[in-house]
C-alpha cells in the first residue's frame, strides 16, 4: 500500500474534449505538479463520456502506474458517467455518501431549491471510495484504491472546471501523493536566439543522449531554441547535476543564450537596456506593430521603451521617418537602404532614444518582386555612439520561412535578437534566416 | 483495406507535453476536423519521447481503431524518436527516402549549408511507409498502414509545430480519410462584438437547450462572443437545419454580428473600408502596436491600412500626434481628452486617411492613479466628414477586466469594434466594458 508513486497517468474525461470542442488545460496543469514532485508522468489520456471506454481506460491505466489522476464527468447530467465507470473498474457497487449528500442538500437549500434525483446522484461513490470535498462547486471528487494484478493503484477523480479542480488538487490530492523517496525532478530552461535547432543539437552532441540523466532536449519556436535540462534523482544530487548540465550547455551554446528560465527575449532586452539606462524606439513596416506589441507586453516597459512608428504605407515612411523618395522609388520600400533610413529616422525623431530597430519586408502571401521572394525581410539596428547624433547601423537581409504570421512574428523576434546580441556581446553573429550581408 | 475510418485515435508525442511544460493544442485541432467529417474520436493519448512507450502506444492504438493521427517527435535531434518507434511497431527497418533526401538537400543548399547526418535522418521512413511533404519545415511526415490483429490501421505522423502540421493535415491527411457514409456533423460559427455573453444567452433563450439538435452554444473571448451551431444527422437534413438555426440566431443577436465563419473583426473592418475605398490609421499608447498588428495580420491590409503611431512615451504623443502639454499635464496621458487628441492628430498627419483609432489606458499591473484603476482605457474614433478636414470624434471610457495581456488585447479589439459598428450601422451601441459617456 505504501509503494511510492514513482509514475503517474492523467485521464481527462468528456465528449467536448474528445471531439475537439474544448481545449484540455487540466492535464498540463496536473502534469506540471506531478513532475515538480519527482513523479514521472508517463501518459495523458482523453476519452469521451462512454461508460465502456471509460471503464477500460481506468482499468488499463491502473494496471500500468501506481497513481492515476482524472478530471471530468462528475457533474449532475446524464453524460456524467465517471462514478459508474470507477465502480465498474473496482467491481464494486455505488453507495450514497451521507456527508456528501448532506452537503448537496445544504447547497440546494441556500439556493432555495430542493435536491433533484439527478443532482442527488453526485453523492454516490463506490463502496470503498472516499469523497473529496469541493468548496467551489456541487460535485465532490472521489479517491479510491484499485487492486490491479501486481500492485495497488491510487486513483483520484476531480471535477473538470479548473476553478473547482485546482483547489481540490492542492488541498487533497497533493498531500496524498507519495513521491518516490528522495527522488525529485529538477528542470531548467536555457533559451537561445538565432541558432538553428540542428546546429544547437550538433553543438550539444552527446549531452543530448537519450539515456542520460540529466536528460537534455531542445524545442524550437520562431527562432528561439529552448534547451531543457531534466535531472531525476535524490534532491541534492539533482540540484548539482542540473547546475553541471547547465554549465555544459552554456559552454556549448552560451554565445546564443539570452535567458535561463521562462524569461522572454523582450524581457532580456528590456533588462539590458534598464541596466544601461538606455531607451529604444521601433520603426515597423511589414510587422505593423508586432515588435512594439512584444516589447510593450512586458510590465514596466515604459522605463526603456518610448514607442515608435507603424510605417506601413510609404507616405508614413517618408513623412514620419524621412525615408527619401529616391530610395522608395529606387531600391524600394523593401530594401537595405530603406531599413537603414527607417532606423536612423526613428532615432532622429527621438533624441531621448539610444537604439532604433526597423523592419521592412514581404510577409506575403503576395507582394513578391523580382529578386525579393516572400519572406525577404530587411532589419536594421541603429545605436547612438556615446549619446551623440552619430548612430552606426547594423542592417541585414533575411529570408524567413513560413506563412504570413510566421514571417511577421519571426521578423519581430529577429529584430529583438539583433538588439539583444548587440547589448550582451557588442557583436551579433550571423543569425538564423540571415542571407546577407 | 477500404474499411471506413469510423473511429480515430489521436497521439501527441513529446517530453514537453508529458511533463506539463507545453500545452497540446494539436489534439483538439485534429479532433475537431475528424468530428466534422463524421469520424468518432475515441481517444487522445500523450506520451513522452521514450522509444518503448511510444512503440507500445502506437501498437495499442493501431489495434483499437482504423486510423491514428499523431504529431511530434519528427525533428532532427536525438530526442525525436517517432520514426524509429513507428518502424518498431511495423516490424520494419528504416530506409532513406530519395525524394525526402533530395528536398532536405535542396533546403540546405538554399540556406548555404551542407546536410549534416542529424538532419539527414529526417529522410528516414519505415520500408513500406510514405513521406508526407512539409512545405513549411524540414521534417517530412509519415503515412503507413499497420497490420493489426483483426484489421489494418492507417497511421499518419505529422510534425508538432502547428504551422507545419495544419497545412500537411489539410493537403494530405484530410483527403486520405474515409469517413463512414451517412451521418455528418455540420458546424457554423456566428461572431458578435460588444454584447456580454450572458446577454447573448438571454437573447438566444430556448435556442440553447442542451438536448436540441442543432445544438447551439456560446463561447466568449476578449469581447467577442462566438455562437456555435452544431447539427448532427444525414447530410441534407444537417445542412438545412444549420441554415434554419443560423437564421434564428441572426434574428436574436444580428445587430452585434460581424461575421459568419472564421472571419476576424480585422477582416470585417478591412472589407468594410475596402468597399468604401477608405483608409485608416492608428495611434496607440497602452497597446503599443497590438492594434496595428491585428489589422496588418490580414493579407492585403495595405489597401486600407496606412499605419500609425506607437505613442507609448508622452514625448511621442506630443511630437508625433500633437497632444498639447496642457492635456498631458492636466487630465493626463490617460484621459478622454488625450484619446481625442491622439485620434485627431493621427488623422491630421495623414491626409489620405479617413478614420483614426486611438487607445490610451492603464494596462497594469501597476500605474493606477486616483479615479483611474488598472483597466481604465479611453478609446477614440475620429472619422472625416465628407473627406474634409473636419472629423467628429466618438470617444469612450472603458473599465476592462483581466490582466495586462487581457486589457491590452481587449482594448485593441474594442477599438476595432467601435470602427466596425460605425462602418456597418453608422451608430455604435454601448459596448461591453464601457462605463462612460
Amino acid at each position: 500500500v505504501t509503494a511510492p508513486h514513482d509514475r503517474a497517468a492523467i485521464l481527462s474525461i468528456g465528449d467536448e474534449l474528445a471531439i475537439g470542442q474544448s481545449l484540455d488545460t487540466n492535464a498540463m496543469w496536473i502534469a506540471e505538479r506531478c513532475t515538480a514532485r519527482g513523479i514521472r508522468v508517463v501518459e495523458h489520456r482523453t476519452v469521451a463520456d462512454d461508460l465502456a471506454e471509460l471503464t477500460r481506460a481506468i482499468t488499463e491505466l491502473a494496471a500500468r502506474v501506481p497513481v492515476v489522476i482524472a478530471t471530468g464527468g462528475l457533474g449532475p447530467t446524464a453524460d456524467d458517467l465517471t462514478r459508474q465507470a470507477l465502480a465498474d473498474a473496482m467491481r464494486e457497487s455505488l453507495v450514497e455518501d451521507p456527508q456528501a449528500l448532506a452537503r448537496l442538500e445544504e447547497i440546494e437549500r441556500t439556493r432555495g431549491r430542493t435536491l433533484t434525483p439527478q443532482r442527488r446522484a453526485q453523492a454516490l461513490r463506490p463502496m470503498s471510495a472516499r469523497c473529496i470535498p469541493n468548496p467551489n462547486g456541487t460535485a465532490p471528487g472521489l479517491a479510491a484504491t484499485i487492486a490491479a494484478e501486481r500492485h495497488a493503484c491510487d486513483v483520484f477523480f476531480l471535477p473538470g472546471p479548473p476553478r473547482e479542480m485546482h483547489p481540490m488538487f492542492d488541498a487533497f490530492v497533493a498531500p496524498a501523493l507519495r513521491p518516490p523517496g528522495g527522488r525529485v525532478v529538477r528542470t531548467r530552461l536555457i533559451r537561445t536566439f538565432g541558432l538553428p535547432e540542428a546546429d544547437a543539437g550538433a553543438r550539444l552532441g552527446d549531452l543530448m543522449r537519450r539515456d542520460a540523466n540529466p536528460l537534455i532536449g531542445t524545442t524550437a519556436s520562431g527562432g528561439i531554441v529552448t534547451v531543457r535540462i531534466r535531472a531525476e534523482g535524490e534532491a541534492a544530487w539533482a540540484d548539482a547535476a542540473t547546475d553541471t548540465a547547465e554549465a555544459a550547455v552554456l559552454a556549448a551554446v552560451g554565445d546564443f543564450v539570452f535567458a535561463t528560465g521562462e524569461r522572454t527575449l523582450s524581457e532580456a532586452v528590456l533588462d539590458s537596456l534598464r541596466a544601461r539606462s538606455e531607451r529604444m524606439v521601433v520603426a515597423e513596416s511589414c510587422t505593423s506593430g508586432l515588435l512594439g506589441a512584444m516589447v510593450g507586453a512586458i510590465p514596466g516597459a515604459s522605463d526603456c521603451f518610448l514607442g515608435g512608428y507603424i510605417a506601413y504605407a510609404n507616405t508614413l515612411k517618408r513623412m514620419d521617418l524621412g525615408v527619401p523618395l529616391r530610395i522608395l522609388d529606387g531600391p524600394g520600400a523593401v530594401s537595405m537602404e530603406a531599413a537603414i533610413e527607417m532606423a536612423q529616422g526613428g532615432l532622429r525623431r527621438n533624441p531621448r532614444a539610444h537604439h532604433a530597430l526597423s523592419i521592412t519586408g514581404i510577409a506575403g502571401p503576395t507582394g513578391e518582386t523580382p529578386g525579393k521572394p516572400v519572406g525577404t525581410v530587411f532589419i536594421a539596428r541603429a545605436s547612438r555612439l556615446n549619446n551623440s547624433a552619430h548612430a552606426p547601423v547594423d542592417a541585414r537581409r533575411f529570408l524567413i520561412a513560413g506563412d504570413r504570421d510566421d514571417i511577421r512574428e519571426r521578423s519581430a523576434v529577429t529584430a529583438l535578437g539583433m538588439l539583444w546580441h548587440h547589448l550582451a556581446h557588442a557583436t551579433t553573429p550571423k543569425l538564423l534566416w540571415q542571407i546577407a550581408p
